[in-house]
């Protein structure tokens, strides 16, 4: 009997259409073979970005309502972008020294920093600290201080929480909430967010709305 | 040989067990045992989100821009909510006819209606019809319709469309664009729509940006 060997080219094949099965729906178009005049979506080198003048947000970053914005940690790639935000403050939710190329940043555009440093831990039962988003929301609020914008790390979990609270105050219903999270931290959703913003009780921060929320 | 009969309690949850196993990472919290303190996140029923005044946004409402938001299709459950958008337009991109509820709501605030028919097809190949995007976002980036809610069915495929090429003329990069349109589509994301936006051309439309764009 003779023994058919496989041809790598074909092993490798038949390997890719395994891990295909096992990835979850989310992922497949990552495998498609794309014609040569659309490159992969997505990682992207900053380089390439920068062409043209094109801006480059930071991570996650959202437009949360009027004067308020949202995203993961900005660096130096995004800061022509943060220009044209025309921000007055940035309020910054992680225990962690400002670097000192933002902080720069920061002083050239006349951009006031608030922190708020709230462990970033990923252990569960790890609590996000209600006093420190209370405080944060009213920076948040105070009209003098928009437009803002609030970011943590990633821009999924200090600053979903921070937001959740937020839409809370405008009177969303729990479960809009939560899409909302859900939106940005997608795989890395944390139940421990989601209590916390279940249990926040807005009704001592209520006289910070303006009357139309 | 005596014949072991599964009791019901156990076979469902090993049904639940097998569930688990084949939903990709991002599904699993779903499948969680809470606490009764926190109810199931998703979905909740329409009802308990009116308790107290509490506002219901559409499905996968979210702000774009001062003045433009973007949505799924909005239920009579959502009009409190769209109330306090102030809205003075609706970009709706489905070829169906508006239903008569949301026509009426509509004609009560004073809200005026731009339909561009764009089939929701799920089939590949099929394109989004460059010469519609085009008229819509006319629509979109003119003050006078602002502030406006675009949406489709879902809020993913067309109005995803439509607001990448938006970012498009706002110089985005095309990897924050298409993140973007990740969030929303998710596991729904086509291929057809990212290489859509990649190729829209946005040069005719540039005189339609506010010079600080």
């Amino acid at each position: 009997m003779k023994l058919e060997v496989m041809p790598k080219q074909r092993i490798l094949e038949a390997e890719q259409r395994e891990d295909a099965m096992e990835m979850p729906s989310l992922e497949l178009w990552k495998l498609e073979k794309l014609p040569k005049i659309c490159p992969m979506p997505l990682p992207m080198p900053p380089a390439a970005c920068d062409d043209e003048g094109t801006l480059v947000p930071p991570l996650n970053f959202a437009m949360v309502d009027d004067g308020i914005f949202r995203s993961g940690f900005p660096e130096a790639t995004n800061f022509q972008f943060l220009k044209s935000l025309n921000l007055r403050s940035i309020v910054y939710l992680c225990p962690e020294p400002y670097p000192e190329t933002n902080t720069e940043f920061l002083d050239k555009n006349g951009i006031k920093l608030y922190q708020f440093g709230i462990e970033g831990r990923k252990e569960p039962f790890v609590n996000i600290p209600d006093e420190k988003i209370r405080e944060a929301l009213k920076v948040v609020l105070d009209p003098k201080n928009q437009p803002l914008l609030i970011h943590c790390k990633r821009g999924k979990h200090r600053t979903g929480c921070l937001v959740g609270c937020l839409r809370k105050l405008q009177k969303w219903c729990l479960s809009s909430v939560f899409d909302e999270y859900h939106r940005f931290a997608a795989a890395k959703a944390r139940i421990t967010d989601l209590r916390f913003m279940e249990l926040f009780d807005v009704s001592s921060l209520k006289h910070l709305m303006p009357s139309h929320c």
